[in-house]
């Protein structure tokens, strides 16, 4: 997957270990980027100074930080108050739809991607879903995302005008965690400057003040995700963890 | 299209003629309906007030007004500094996508309104897109509403479940603007409620406030569309027009 130097992506960058590893992955191809960050209601503003400090130290052209109301919908742990559940099994997180599941958030972030490729002129949409080492949502699946693609170009203006065709671009889709990281590591990503954690902790400073990086829970669905992913890399984790 | 009463249905309300009729033929037919309107940076906060008005009108049992900054975006008269064409000629609205479109809107509002369907539990989502007496928007076509339809069914939690398929209903995508009239007066539709225009002007009150209903511009794409069905229908124009 090779993009001609300098045409223009869109990024979807949450500030994870996955988006950044689609972000180093997009510049390494040459691609003249526009990243694309929501404010969601998502419990902690630290997934969002994650996303805009990893935007900053990338030297990207445009961030785009865009508010949402998801939690006008509610039925999710990630912007409601229902507990985000801790210390699950391998079995427990491949089984089923977990409540940490936001409706149709994925169909919702691709969407806003779209405008913004549109106004920008941008084909490919990049996008880090995965469904090896995932969380069992549905809006994560190749067949989901193919679906999406097929109705981006009867959408815009350009499906219209017969303008080259919209890319749903999903580099990680068959990657395990460990996979993602090794190729990460290879296009040189910091990954303690991710943030994966569904329940993330505030390093205090002064006046408390959340200082440096962001601690991960370490036992959250994402964490363990994460975890297991360094591990089975052979990597040591720079992952700040609060336990 | 009659739905089995009690079923819960999503409609896309933006206050204007369509959504309206959307609104009382979903009611007709029996769905208990939740509405979802948008406030997303469109020129005036008139429409939301049309909106909120109809709703309430309609005693519906829900009304969920999300924010979305699509100015974020740019690259459209509704929500840029743009200005909205006037006096526009039949062949000239026919023909291409106009500076009115709003880059991706549709596949943006359909997106968050599979959201509140997933949550609400309903399988019914209606659009008062329409491909007769339209501007020319790409994302009205009935193929882009059925790839949004194929999408939807794979991006939810109940699509992995195997729970009942989402359909987009789109009533009005091969009438005209008069049969939609001709319609919704059938169906006790107050049109002079309604607000069409893509620039209207606030009726003034005392010190300044709007009062009344808002007065439509006359003009725009929208109320030359507005005002020729109504000729078309042989029904009397209720509409507030401020030329």
């Amino acid at each position: 997957m090779v993009g001609n130097p300098g045409n223009k992506a869109v990024v979807l960058l949450s500030g994870g270990l996955d988006s950044t590893t689609v972000l180093a992955l997009a510049l390494r191809d040459g691609f003249d980027v526009a990243a694309l960050t929501f404010d969601y209601g998502q419990r902690h503003a630290l997934e969002l100074r994650a996303a805009r400090d990893l935007a900053e130290r990338s030297g990207l052209r445009r961030h785009a930080v865009v508010s949402i109301d998801l939690r006008a919908y509610g039925g999710s742990a990630l912007t409601d108050d229902i507990r985000v559940p801790k210390g699950r099994s391998d079995s427990e997180i491949g089984g089923g739809v977990p409540v940490t599941y936001v409706p149709a958030r994925n169909t919702i972030f691709l969407a806003h991607a779209l405008a913004l490729a549109e106004v920008e002129g941008a084909q490919d949409i990049f996008i880090g879903v995965n469904t090896l080492d995932y969380s069992g949502y549905p809006d994560c699946r190749p067949q989901f995302i193919e679906a999406f693609q097929t109705m981006a170009n009867l959408a815009t203006k350009a499906a219209t005008e017969n303008i080259g065709a919209i890319e749903i671009r999903t580099p990680l889709m068959k990657m395990t965690k460990a996979e993602i990281i090794d190729l990460g590591i290879s296009l040189g990503v910091d990954y303690a400057h991710t943030l994966s954690c569904y329940d993330p902790v505030a390093e205090e400073g002064e006046h408390g003040r959340a200082a440096g990086l962001p601690r991960h829970c370490g036992s959250c669905d994402a964490c363990l995700l994460r975890k297991k992913g360094f591990t089975e890399a052979g990597i040591p984790d720079p992952t700040p963890y609060a336990e």
